[in-house]
């Protein structure tokens, strides 16, 4: 089985956008807006898939996508925190439909309803939600909900401590990503979510977080940032500092995925950081759409790079491609042990 | 000749911090502080070199180093535009006494009076300065004055090119390099100085900036930040931007530094980054001073990484290591024309 880790939904139905302009619309000029006012058909939400998603899933020979709303769209600097909520719970519900619509080809992650200044215990009513109610199996987690500003506390504070306190309590993973920039020296799927990777990877380095939290699992989506090339950088600085290993440090808790979009950084990654922390992914349909002239095939269908790494063994890959993701994701493997179970023959 | 492009004056007598320390107090107290109270002696110098910069230079093998001042204690978000100006002239100041000394191991790069919110084009007599009668051959540029809070104009903005107009009539380079940070989201060495790389570097992708100033040259330090380990996601959203092919866009003023303190970083480096925009550097005494427990030896003695790139040709070291540095800045080129004519017998 083929998981792929990270997937947005990208491709949603165009009426969604055109909500979340009227709910934003509606906070400048004050005009009342209905929570209630969206009408997405199921026939809408399979076209928005079958050409898309499920069709590259079928050509490239993937599985399952643990899929989460559009990160640009989370936009959480944008209103206030119930404006977040609001958009979170719509953006969500939307996943929870496209996984009941097929079952065995998405698991949902859901956004969180984070708002700048304001306490991640905030977003903890909305995680049990979706993953008590609506069967999700994680979160993707913004470090810095300013957009581009960066101007609440690291990750590794305790202002965030009560949200992993439940996600621990839930045993779901956080991807760490943020959504789009509102700082014009940042773009967004350039530099804002390449350096929001280096950055998360870095906070977890100088501090403790996880002894306070030894089961709290976080993705670092996009390969890890900068810190796979960098690697040496960051065992140097570890010692440098007085840290213990990195493989102590943070590797029982810290994964990366695989969307690198060439065969040298895919090579790299499979190099320096230990199997057991690498997960398939490759953010189709995403960041870069079009296909490499130089090889003739998608940047995005990671799958090709993980195939032609020198020298991987084939247990190895079953680890990226889908036991990493099982063990990370733990109620994905409860769901789809269930879910075999009850296609299993009586 | 081996030119190591990436060196700071980290090693600087003692008396240079608490001469900053006293200006950083004037300012919060008012209280009087003298510009001329740093007394720095020849021998403290020589002291500060030999038993770090030189002594590596000697012990690697390595011949010059373009050498600029400590880039974390620039501090430009510190005091204002005038603190800045005095703060940049000492440190210049005492990189020009540096290469006094040794001209033949050393030339100077200029640290840049900048300050957050104030038009770059106030660095211009600084930078000619230190060109012009201290015998400079490129200067740091910082693209975040504000350490961490990235409130001034990206790069490309025009707000920057009067300062551009004079990089380019003066024939001198700049190292895009931020200092410290002041948002604790942000480490210095480990996240704040990648994150700068990879941002400035998608501000040139997404510009015409290269078309307005076709002889401007910047290095990208740090291997790059992000760029490298990203080239195919970069060469793909450049196409998805219709954007020209990259190697057309920047990579006629855009270079990198291989400061990658392992051997597979460097290895990406050299194999997807065209070598003509390679230049060797190793940031020593810097971002990681202890020796690497997998390999015996210095994280940023990167030298022998290059020297074990497999398959990479004796010209193309050449160009790393010397050729593609002489290109870029063309002032060494002639300093070192001079010097060796000089040099030679009558």
């Amino acid at each position: 089985m083929i998981i792929d880790c990270h997937g947005h939904y990208t491709t949603a139905p165009k009426d969604l956008e055109a909500y979340r302009q009227r709910q934003i619309g509606a906070l400048k000029d004050s005009s009342p807006f209905s929570f209630d006012t969206l009408a997405i058909t199921d026939d809408q939400i399979r076209e928005s898939l079958e050409k898309a998603q499920l069709k590259f899933q079928r050509e490239r020979g993937t599985d399952l996508t643990i899929f989460s709303p559009r990160a640009m769209g989370m936009g959480h600097h944008l209103g206030n925190a119930t404006t977040s909520l609001e958009w979170s719970r719509v953006c969500n519900d939307l996943i929870y439909r496209v996984c009941s619509l097929y079952p065995e080809k998405f698991a949902g992650v859901c956004q969180l309803p984070q708002s700048p200044g304001v306490p991640p215990a905030n977003c903890i009513g909305e995680l049990t939600r979706c993953v008590e109610e609506l069967g999700f199996v994680g979160c993707n987690l913004n470090p810095d909900p300013s957009g581009g500003h960066w101007s609440d506390p690291p990750l590794t504070d305790r202002f965030w401590y009560p949200l992993y306190e439940k996600m621990v309590e839930l045993d779901v993973p956080a991807m760490i990503h943020v959504s789009g920039s509102c700082n014009p020296n940042f773009h967004a799927t350039g530099a804002h979510y390449l350096n929001g990777d280096t950055t998360a990877f870095m906070q977890f380095l100088t501090s403790d977080i996880f002894k306070d939290f030894p089961t709290l699992k976080f993705i670092i989506p996009h390969g890890g940032g900068a810190v796979p090339y960098h690697w040496g950088r960051y065992r140097g600085i570890a010692q440098d500092l007085k840290r213990p290993p990195l493989g102590e440090l943070l590797l029982k808790n810290v994964y990366f995925d695989t969307c690198v979009y060439h065969q040298a950084g895919i090579d790299l990654l499979t190099k320096v950081i230990p199997i057991e922390n690498i997960l398939f992914a490759s953010e189709m349909v995403g960041a870069v759409k079009s296909i490499d002239p130089e090889t003739g095939h998608y940047f995005d269908d990671t799958k090709r790079y993980i195939e032609a790494v020198p020298g991987l063994r084939e247990a190895d890959k079953r680890k990226i491609y889908e036991g990493n993701a099982l063990t990370v994701y733990s109620r994905l493997k409860t769901k789809l042990s269930v879910s075999k179970a009850n296609r299993a023959p009586l």
